[in-house]
């Protein structure tokens, strides 16, 4: 499982084997079944999640007590509640597999000390976020930017591997309509 | 302008004046008036903005023909279409100068040399997008959870520095509403 981390961060930056094992400890290697939870609201988020096999999401539940999807994680994406975890703070989120997963954590302390250990993994690590700060913002774009129906085109678009992967009541969590809705927007893309 | 700059890496990384000095021919400066245009729709993003004085916004026109801020950036604060900039392509935003400001620019190639130079910058630019990122999936979470109100309420309370500092049409383009309609909501917050 440690071999799908150790190809990611070969893609950004030059480790050692030898240095790779010496780092491997840093790391608790889980596994997770389907709708099992890794995070719960209210707890002090601690924990970084790489996924080796699977696929997680994070999600709030809204005043209205309906979950509302944020993000999915696939294999080679790290996930987490990155302002919670950066400060210790009590998390808002649930993360959650969506299917049946084998889940790499590195703790808060263990990712701070990993990186004391290894200067290199702050290149790899600085790669990690600068993409996925890049992602996020394109996605507010979108926010912003497009209707409900118009995201839904450019995700089947653009990202077909999460369409075709991920349970349709759940893109429709993302997408932030009801199943019902989502099913409709299908039909009519078919006729 | 460039002790802005090494006082803010200094919260992150320890770094010599010598390197410092070294480091510091990467970055140009520029002053920029009011209104006036750092980066513009369909130009090849190559650039990179610390903001050492004033402030920085960056906006898409969407279909209308409406100009939509989705991101402010004032001192201390880095700013450019991470996407475009990455990938060395064609951006869909524009970045515009709020107020009268004195801007640091890194070059993309610059940064990268800059980077293998200086490998202590890795940890630097790890945290500049680790908060960014951070500070965007909160965004996200709240284009998705607050009403327009409730955005321009949260606003208020934890960021007072911008919405004093901030003409209200562009706070009123940031939350995606009038200025008319942003007049009102503060008439009944006022009554």
């Amino acid at each position: 499982m440690h071999e799908v981390l150790k190809k990611h961060i070969c893609k950004f930056t030059l480790i050692s084997d030898e240095d790779f094992n010496a780092m491997k400890h840093y790391f608790k290697i889980i596994k997770v079944n389907k709708k099992e939870n890794l995070l719960l609201e209210g707890n002090i988020c601690k924990q970084h999640f790489f996924v080796s096999k699977g696929c997680l999401r994070k999600f709030f539940i809204n005043d209205k007590g309906v979950e509302q999807t944020t993000e999915f994680a696939i294999e080679n994406w790290w996930i987490t509640d990155n302002i919670a975890f950066e400060h210790g703070l009590a998390t808002s989120f649930y993360i959650q597999a969506v299917e049946n997963s084998e889940i790499l954590v590195l703790d808060r302390n263990a990712q701070e000390k990993l990186l004391e250990q290894f200067p290199k993994m702050e290149r790899y690590f600085r790669f990690i976020y600068q993409r996925a700060y890049a992602a996020s913002q394109m996605r507010i774009k979108y926010l912003y930017d497009f209707t409900k129906e118009e995201f839904y085109e450019h995700l089947c678009k653009n990202h077909p591997e999460f369409v075709q992967r991920i349970p349709q009541y759940l893109i429709a969590s993302f997408l932030g309509f009801s199943p019902e809705y989502l099913s409709e927007i299908r039909k009519k893309k078919r006729s």
